[in-house]
Protein backbone atom coordinates (compact mmCIF):
# COMPACT_ATOMS: atom_id res chain seq x y z
CA UNK A 1 0.00 0.00 0.00
CA UNK A 2 3.10 2.33 1.27
CA UNK A 3 4.77 1.47 -2.37
CA UNK A 4 1.77 2.34 -4.63
CA UNK A 5 1.35 5.30 -2.11
CA UNK A 6 4.54 6.41 -3.50
CA UNK A 7 4.36 5.57 -6.66
CA UNK A 8 1.13 7.92 -7.38
CA UNK A 9 3.27 10.15 -5.66
CA UNK A 10 5.95 10.30 -8.07
CA UNK A 11 3.39 9.99 -11.11
CA UNK A 12 1.64 13.14 -9.52
CA UNK A 13 4.56 14.86 -9.21
CA UNK A 14 6.29 14.08 -12.70
CA UNK A 15 2.90 15.28 -13.98
CA UNK A 16 3.13 18.53 -12.56
CA UNK A 17 6.65 18.43 -13.91
CA UNK A 18 5.13 18.04 -17.15
CA UNK A 19 2.01 20.51 -16.96
CA UNK A 20 4.17 23.56 -15.71
CA UNK A 21 6.12 23.28 -19.73
CA UNK A 22 2.50 23.04 -21.21
CA UNK A 23 1.74 26.00 -18.93
CA UNK A 24 5.22 28.19 -20.24
CA UNK A 25 4.21 27.58 -23.81
CA UNK A 26 0.10 28.85 -23.30
CA UNK A 27 1.51 32.05 -20.98
CA UNK A 28 4.07 32.76 -24.17
CA UNK A 29 0.92 33.35 -26.33
CA UNK A 30 -1.08 34.59 -23.79
CA UNK A 31 2.17 37.04 -22.84
CA UNK A 32 2.47 37.94 -26.47
CA UNK A 33 -1.58 39.29 -26.78
CA UNK A 34 -0.93 40.89 -23.30
CA UNK A 35 2.74 42.94 -24.95
CA UNK A 36 0.39 44.01 -27.68
CA UNK A 37 -2.14 45.28 -25.52
CA UNK A 38 0.62 47.18 -23.21
CA UNK A 39 2.02 48.75 -26.52
CA UNK A 40 -1.56 50.28 -27.64
CA UNK A 41 -2.17 51.22 -23.94
CA UNK A 42 1.33 53.23 -24.48
CA UNK A 43 0.01 54.52 -27.13
CA UNK A 44 -3.10 55.62 -26.40
CA UNK A 45 -1.53 57.14 -23.08
CA UNK A 46 1.02 59.20 -25.02
CA UNK A 47 -1.98 60.16 -27.25
CA UNK A 48 -3.96 61.36 -24.58
CA UNK A 49 -0.83 62.79 -22.16
CA UNK A 50 1.39 63.27 -24.60
CA UNK A 51 4.78 61.45 -25.77
CA UNK A 52 6.99 62.33 -22.40
CA UNK A 53 4.07 60.80 -20.00
CA UNK A 54 4.00 57.87 -22.00
CA UNK A 55 7.39 57.09 -22.12
CA UNK A 56 8.28 57.85 -18.08
CA UNK A 57 5.11 55.87 -17.12
CA UNK A 58 6.64 52.87 -19.12
CA UNK A 59 10.08 52.76 -19.25
CA UNK A 60 11.93 50.55 -16.89
CA UNK A 61 14.31 52.22 -14.04
CA UNK A 62 17.08 50.50 -16.15
CA UNK A 63 15.99 51.49 -19.38
CA UNK A 64 18.04 52.16 -22.48
CA UNK A 65 17.02 54.79 -25.11
CA UNK A 66 18.66 54.53 -29.01
CA UNK A 67 18.23 58.32 -30.19
CA UNK A 68 19.92 60.13 -33.36
CA UNK A 69 22.61 61.73 -32.72
CA UNK A 70 23.56 60.73 -28.89
CA UNK A 71 25.24 57.58 -27.76
CA UNK A 72 23.14 55.07 -25.83
CA UNK A 73 21.29 57.13 -22.97
CA UNK A 74 20.17 54.86 -19.95
CA UNK A 75 18.22 54.54 -16.41
CA UNK A 76 18.29 58.16 -14.79
CA UNK A 77 19.96 59.96 -17.65
CA UNK A 78 17.17 58.62 -19.84
CA UNK A 79 14.51 59.46 -17.62
CA UNK A 80 16.25 63.28 -17.55
CA UNK A 81 16.30 63.07 -20.76
CA UNK A 82 12.32 62.52 -21.36
CA UNK A 83 12.04 65.21 -18.59
CA UNK A 84 13.72 67.62 -20.98
CA UNK A 85 11.48 67.03 -24.01
CA UNK A 86 9.44 69.54 -25.49
CA UNK A 87 6.15 67.46 -26.91
CA UNK A 88 3.53 69.44 -27.07
CA UNK A 89 3.71 70.84 -30.59
CA UNK A 90 3.28 66.51 -31.90
CA UNK A 91 1.54 63.65 -31.05
CA UNK A 92 3.17 60.28 -31.50
CA UNK A 93 1.04 57.19 -31.73
CA UNK A 94 2.57 53.30 -32.38
CA UNK A 95 0.84 50.45 -33.95
CA UNK A 96 2.51 47.46 -32.79
CA UNK A 97 3.38 44.96 -36.13
CA UNK A 98 4.05 42.04 -33.39
CA UNK A 99 5.31 41.15 -30.20
CA UNK A 100 8.09 37.80 -29.42
CA UNK A 101 8.11 36.97 -25.53
CA UNK A 102 10.78 34.60 -24.17
CA UNK A 103 9.57 31.23 -22.95
CA UNK A 104 10.42 32.15 -19.38
CA UNK A 105 7.87 35.07 -20.12
CA UNK A 106 10.65 37.44 -18.46
CA UNK A 107 11.82 39.40 -21.46
CA UNK A 108 9.57 40.24 -24.92
CA UNK A 109 9.86 42.80 -27.80
CA UNK A 110 7.63 44.28 -29.90
CA UNK A 111 7.93 46.46 -33.15
CA UNK A 112 6.01 48.46 -35.91
CA UNK A 113 5.14 52.01 -36.95
CA UNK A 114 4.83 55.04 -35.65
CA UNK A 115 3.47 58.19 -36.49
CA UNK A 116 4.46 61.86 -35.48
CA UNK A 117 1.73 63.64 -36.41
CA UNK A 118 2.42 67.86 -35.99
CA UNK A 119 -0.28 69.59 -34.81
CA UNK A 120 0.55 72.95 -36.49
CA UNK A 121 -0.29 71.97 -39.73
CA UNK A 122 -1.59 68.32 -39.50
CA UNK A 123 0.61 66.76 -40.94
CA UNK A 124 1.74 63.26 -40.11
CA UNK A 125 5.46 61.27 -40.44
CA UNK A 126 5.85 57.97 -40.13
CA UNK A 127 8.88 55.59 -38.62
CA UNK A 128 9.62 52.39 -37.78
CA UNK A 129 10.21 51.84 -33.40
CA UNK A 130 10.84 48.58 -32.00
CA UNK A 131 10.73 48.13 -27.67
CA UNK A 132 12.07 45.58 -25.65
CA UNK A 133 10.00 44.93 -22.42
CA UNK A 134 10.89 43.20 -19.37
CA UNK A 135 8.51 41.88 -16.82
CA UNK A 136 8.03 43.25 -14.05
CA UNK A 137 7.31 41.62 -10.07
CA UNK A 138 3.87 43.24 -10.53
CA UNK A 139 3.14 41.10 -13.61
CA UNK A 140 3.67 45.09 -15.69
CA UNK A 141 5.79 45.22 -18.58
CA UNK A 142 7.98 48.04 -19.04
CA UNK A 143 10.24 49.39 -21.69
CA UNK A 144 13.81 48.21 -21.16
CA UNK A 145 15.09 49.77 -24.67
CA UNK A 146 13.50 51.74 -26.96
CA UNK A 147 14.83 52.57 -30.74
CA UNK A 148 13.70 53.45 -34.13
CA UNK A 149 13.94 55.02 -36.90
CA UNK A 150 12.34 58.22 -38.95
CA UNK A 151 12.03 58.27 -42.38
CA UNK A 152 8.90 56.62 -43.80
CA UNK A 153 7.30 60.05 -44.71
CA UNK A 154 4.31 60.93 -45.88
CA UNK A 155 4.26 57.58 -48.93
CA UNK A 156 3.32 55.50 -45.77
CA UNK A 157 -0.79 54.88 -45.71
CA UNK A 158 -1.54 52.80 -42.05
CA UNK A 159 -3.11 49.52 -43.36
CA UNK B 1 12.71 -2.03 0.58
CA UNK B 2 10.54 -1.02 -2.40
CA UNK B 3 8.68 1.73 -0.62
CA UNK B 4 12.18 2.89 0.18
CA UNK B 5 13.19 2.61 -2.85
CA UNK B 6 10.65 4.70 -4.36
CA UNK B 7 10.70 7.44 -2.01
CA UNK B 8 14.31 7.57 -3.23
CA UNK B 9 13.22 7.78 -6.83
CA UNK B 10 11.07 10.67 -5.55
CA UNK B 11 13.78 12.65 -3.83
CA UNK B 12 16.15 12.29 -6.80
CA UNK B 13 13.23 13.47 -9.23
CA UNK B 14 13.00 16.34 -7.30
CA UNK B 15 16.10 17.02 -6.75
CA UNK B 16 16.89 16.93 -10.48
CA UNK B 17 14.35 19.45 -10.81
CA UNK B 18 15.73 21.64 -8.68
CA UNK B 19 19.13 21.74 -10.28
CA UNK B 20 17.53 22.44 -13.63
CA UNK B 21 16.52 25.56 -12.21
CA UNK B 22 19.90 26.61 -11.01
CA UNK B 23 21.11 25.71 -14.07
CA UNK B 24 18.59 28.41 -15.76
CA UNK B 25 19.64 30.83 -13.91
CA UNK B 26 23.51 30.07 -14.21
CA UNK B 27 22.56 29.66 -18.31
CA UNK B 28 21.60 33.20 -18.17
CA UNK B 29 24.76 34.71 -17.31
CA UNK B 30 26.85 32.33 -19.68
CA UNK B 31 24.50 32.87 -22.12
CA UNK B 32 24.77 36.71 -22.26
CA UNK B 33 28.85 36.23 -21.85
CA UNK B 34 28.37 33.92 -25.59
CA UNK B 35 25.77 37.07 -26.64
CA UNK B 36 28.56 39.47 -26.36
CA UNK B 37 31.02 37.78 -28.09
CA UNK B 38 28.60 36.09 -31.05
CA UNK B 39 28.14 39.85 -31.24
CA UNK B 40 32.00 40.63 -31.41
CA UNK B 41 32.37 37.82 -33.80
CA UNK B 42 29.66 39.04 -36.57
CA UNK B 43 31.34 42.48 -35.98
CA UNK B 44 35.15 40.52 -37.00
CA UNK B 45 33.09 38.68 -40.20
CA UNK B 46 32.29 42.61 -41.15
CA UNK B 47 35.55 43.88 -41.06
CA UNK B 48 37.13 41.19 -42.67
CA UNK B 49 34.13 40.27 -45.85
CA UNK B 50 31.86 43.21 -45.57
CA UNK B 51 28.83 44.15 -43.83
CA UNK B 52 26.45 42.23 -46.47
CA UNK B 53 27.85 38.93 -45.47
CA UNK B 54 28.07 39.24 -41.62
CA UNK B 55 24.21 40.04 -41.98
CA UNK B 56 23.48 37.58 -44.14
CA UNK B 57 25.19 34.53 -42.19
CA UNK B 58 23.80 36.62 -39.10
CA UNK B 59 20.34 36.82 -39.87
CA UNK B 60 17.36 34.64 -38.25
CA UNK B 61 15.23 33.29 -41.59
CA UNK B 62 12.32 35.24 -40.30
CA UNK B 63 14.81 38.61 -38.95
CA UNK B 64 13.60 41.77 -39.43
CA UNK B 65 15.09 44.88 -40.30
CA UNK B 66 14.32 48.37 -39.13
CA UNK B 67 15.82 50.77 -41.63
CA UNK B 68 15.34 54.44 -42.01
CA UNK B 69 13.05 55.36 -44.81
CA UNK B 70 11.70 51.79 -44.93
CA UNK B 71 8.80 50.39 -43.30
CA UNK B 72 9.57 46.75 -41.18
CA UNK B 73 11.49 44.48 -43.94
CA UNK B 74 11.29 40.86 -42.93
CA UNK B 75 12.10 37.19 -43.88
CA UNK B 76 12.85 36.54 -47.36
CA UNK B 77 12.74 40.48 -48.25
CA UNK B 78 15.23 41.10 -45.75
CA UNK B 79 17.95 39.06 -47.04
CA UNK B 80 16.59 40.25 -50.61
CA UNK B 81 17.60 43.95 -49.35
CA UNK B 82 20.81 42.92 -47.68
CA UNK B 83 22.21 41.20 -51.71
CA UNK B 84 21.07 44.30 -53.03
CA UNK B 85 23.22 46.68 -50.72
CA UNK B 86 26.99 47.58 -51.76
CA UNK B 87 29.27 47.84 -48.89
CA UNK B 88 32.53 48.02 -50.93
CA UNK B 89 33.28 51.79 -49.57
CA UNK B 90 32.99 51.46 -45.93
CA UNK B 91 33.79 49.17 -42.98
CA UNK B 92 30.77 48.58 -40.28
CA UNK B 93 32.35 47.20 -37.20
CA UNK B 94 30.22 47.16 -33.69
CA UNK B 95 31.30 47.44 -30.33
CA UNK B 96 28.89 45.48 -27.98
CA UNK B 97 27.67 47.55 -24.63
CA UNK B 98 25.52 45.15 -22.95
CA UNK B 99 23.44 41.44 -23.56
CA UNK B 100 20.74 40.80 -21.99
CA UNK B 101 19.24 37.20 -22.10
CA UNK B 102 15.57 35.71 -20.92
CA UNK B 103 15.44 33.27 -18.02
CA UNK B 104 14.65 30.74 -20.46
CA UNK B 105 18.11 31.12 -22.59
CA UNK B 106 16.03 31.37 -25.69
CA UNK B 107 15.95 35.17 -26.66
CA UNK B 108 18.29 37.93 -25.88
CA UNK B 109 19.31 41.37 -27.05
CA UNK B 110 22.62 43.27 -27.46
CA UNK B 111 23.33 47.03 -28.18
CA UNK B 112 26.20 49.34 -28.19
CA UNK B 113 27.92 51.64 -30.78
CA UNK B 114 28.38 50.88 -34.45
CA UNK B 115 31.36 52.53 -36.44
CA UNK B 116 31.18 53.14 -39.68
CA UNK B 117 35.03 53.63 -41.65
CA UNK B 118 34.64 55.47 -45.03
CA UNK B 119 37.30 53.87 -47.05
CA UNK B 120 37.75 56.81 -49.49
CA UNK B 121 39.03 59.35 -46.64
CA UNK B 122 39.35 57.01 -43.61
CA UNK B 123 36.87 59.42 -41.92
CA UNK B 124 34.44 57.18 -38.86
CA UNK B 125 31.18 58.00 -38.41
CA UNK B 126 29.16 56.44 -35.29
CA UNK B 127 25.37 55.38 -34.58
CA UNK B 128 24.07 53.24 -31.94
CA UNK B 129 22.64 49.82 -32.76
CA UNK B 130 20.49 47.08 -31.15
CA UNK B 131 19.82 43.16 -31.73
CA UNK B 132 17.36 40.89 -31.02
CA UNK B 133 18.75 37.49 -30.83
CA UNK B 134 16.99 33.98 -31.04
CA UNK B 135 18.71 31.02 -29.87
CA UNK B 136 18.86 28.06 -32.77
CA UNK B 137 18.13 24.46 -32.31
CA UNK B 138 22.01 23.90 -32.79
CA UNK B 139 22.78 26.26 -30.18
CA UNK B 140 24.08 29.09 -32.17
CA UNK B 141 22.40 32.87 -31.62
CA UNK B 142 20.76 34.39 -34.75
CA UNK B 143 19.23 38.00 -34.85
CA UNK B 144 16.08 38.42 -35.16
CA UNK B 145 15.86 42.16 -34.96
CA UNK B 146 18.01 44.99 -35.69
CA UNK B 147 17.75 48.74 -35.71
CA UNK B 148 19.67 51.63 -34.76
CA UNK B 149 20.29 55.12 -35.45
CA UNK B 150 22.70 57.12 -37.05
CA UNK B 151 24.38 60.48 -36.30
CA UNK B 152 26.45 60.51 -33.04
CA UNK B 153 29.15 61.99 -35.50
CA UNK B 154 32.61 62.15 -35.52
CA UNK B 155 32.89 63.46 -31.69
CA UNK B 156 32.29 60.21 -30.66
CA UNK B 157 35.19 58.85 -29.17
CA UNK B 158 35.56 55.11 -28.72
CA UNK B 159 35.95 54.30 -24.73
Amino acid sequence: MKFLLSIVVTVLFFISCKEKKADTTNGTADAEKKLIETDKAFSRLSEERGMKAAYIDYIDSNGVLLKPNLVPVSGANAIDYLIQQNDTAFSLTRQPQSAVVAASGDLGYTYGIFSYRLKSNDSTLYGTYVSIWKKQRDGTWKVVLDSGNDGIGEQYVTP
